[in-house]
């Protein structure tokens, strides 16, 4: 249960710390616990940098005033299906919720609705917003801006976000759920490999010069590639113009506020859901048979087996939630534990559901 | 003007051929216009696959009873912003047109629509649809499943579409215009190099035995790779299950008819617009400054410039254009103008706007 450098951290251990500090920090307990849950997705599916890590940098923005822990977010329906969501910079998985649940209430008369959101705070992995969608039958698409960290195909700087687009699709049993970032690897990783001086994959960032290399402290000065060439980059590009133009955020470098603690957040959001209920379409037999028949597909030399979308995430979170544990970096725990400390919570005691 | 080959048409012969073959073929006017100007556009963006040479096919289509050239699309608004197209086996292109003419009717109300189309023939190339909706300042999206060439991410056999997504987004000038297969490569392309001898870029496809090749003729025998690798293909599946949710049509290899001139075309579209103006937004300056940014950003090596979706297609489109002529193989002109003489038409006498 233990690798040099990482703790097995109890799920309940894990929640209880990110809702001491953001209740410390001022947050409803009810936001705590949002934020705190889409933090441990983020570990449970195998993402860290979207999990825990992420606390500090969000206590940081609590204290300077940059994330307003008990915001009231203003959501207003300006045409039967199109929902403008303001965050009033509020942290972003309640706001994110709010919204998931009006999409949900209003689906049932217009069978489809699209929230805009701006003016709040990262909303963590995107997967877990259009599963919601996803187990009351209907379908979910999430996308959003970020940081420019992803150099333009043929360009040398970083101009672009890794802009993520998740997709969730009921079948009979699981969803097909995409979730995904239009970078060939996250800023993460690269960082990751820079502390242990490990190569990464050639093509998937480049240096200062924008020549590829496999260097991640060269990486670091330059920038990561889009996924996929030309493609990616141009999905990339049209994920971020479309998110800015239907919530009036910021574009490429402007982008600013989910990886700092120093800048108003001011990327955008879009969920959008569509019931295929609406459409006279409720047989997801197909889809399922379609979704078995991939898994038992004959494999290419060189692989293990073929997957559908979603699958390998939900197998790691629940081989974590099996052992009700989650791994998470020594160094990432002592920081939350010394914000824990810092806002005068309990670090480290396990919490039931009612604190 | 001329290539080893390859004959300059004048648009309007290309476009009066067609039409005069599907008006031969039992086509209304209106009809066969808009299937001729959407194969126009394939031949004048760089895309012959989904040019004129897709006349024979459709031809055959028509004749065989698979194609109803007079039919009557139904249209029905299940809810205020669910649109329910069925072609009645028509001609894709006006199916869909009518579609994308109700999407933005709707629009003044809901701020946001989709259709689900089944039972019509092949759309054509998806960017002309949503530029249509772009022009009126409206977001567009299209996506549409289509015969299984690819093969899923460590599999062997090709089972998903190369399931296309375009996606327009209005700017201040031109819109940003992304219109990209999920496959590696098209079906066209691999065709075109078996015929020529000449290999394809490792990686784009593979043999039947799943193994990535570069010879164009095991790639016939085997299957085109998803674009990007897993990420790609996961995209891929996932547009695959969303059409085929919203819309009730056909998945993986059932998927028929838009490649043949046999089978019943059971693949399914789906069209969604949304109005950045009903969320509020109508600033379209930051966007244009963003996409102007890319363009004058500096180049890595062995790049000459750096686009934004759409710009090459537009470019091309213009080259074309502006000299009033559009490159065909001499192979696919012959055919088209013995389909024509076969039905009775005046093969290649160019027509003004009325005939």
């Amino acid at each position: 249960m233990s690798e040099s450098g990482v703790r097995w951290v109890e799920v309940d251990e894990h929640v209880g710390l990110v809702t001491d500090i953001l209740t410390g920090l001022g947050a409803p307990e009810e936001a705590a616990r949002w934020q705190a849950q889409v933090l441990l997705e983020g570990d449970l599916r195998g993402h860290p940098s979207h999990g825990l890590r992420r606390i500090e940098v969000l206590a940081g923005r609590i204290r300077r005033g940059l994330a307003v822990p008990d915001a009231k977010p203003r959501l207003e329906w300006r045409t039967p299906a199109a929902l403008a969501v303001d965050g009033q910079r509020g942290l972003g998985p309640p706001t994110a919720a709010r919204a998931v649940d009006a999409l949900l209430e209003r689906l049932v008369d217009t069978g489809v609705a699209v929230a805009a959101i701006r003016d709040t705070n990262h909303l963590g992995m995107l997967a877990p917003y259009v599963e919601r969608l996803a187990a009351d039958g209907v379908v979910g698409l999430a996308t959003t801006t970020s940081e420019a960290l992803v150099h333009p195909w043929g360009g040398i700087p970083a101009m672009v976000g890794t802009n993520p687009l998740a997709v969730a699709v009921p079948s009979e049993e699981e969803p097909v759920v995409l979730d995904m970032a239009t970078g060939e690897v996250s800023m993460g990783k690269v960082l990751d490999h820079e502390a242990r001086g490990e190569p990464l994959p050639q093509g998937s960032v480049v240096d200062a010069r924008g020549v590829p290399t496999s260097d991640p402290a060269e990486a670091v000065k330059g920038a990561i590639s889009p996924f996929g060439g030309a493609k990616g980059y141009a999905l990339a590009v049209t994920l971020e113009v479309l998110v800015a133009s239907l919530t009036g955020t910021a574009l490429g470098r402007d982008v600013r506020g989910t990886l700092d603690a120093t800048d108003h957040c001011n990327k955008g959001d879009v969920l959008l859901a569509i019931d295929p209920a609406a459409f006279g379409q409720d047989d997801r037999g197909p889809l399922q048979r379609f979704v078995e028949e991939l898994r038992s597909c004959p494999v290419a030399p060189g692989h293990e087996r073929v997957t559908v979308p979603g699958d390998r995430a939900r197998e790691r979170r629940r081989a974590c939630l099996g052992q009700g544990a989650v791994p998470i970096a020594e160094v990432t725990w002592e920081r939350a534990v010394a914000w824990a400390t810092e806002v005068g919570a309990s670090p480290g005691v396990p919490r039931g559901e009612e604190p």
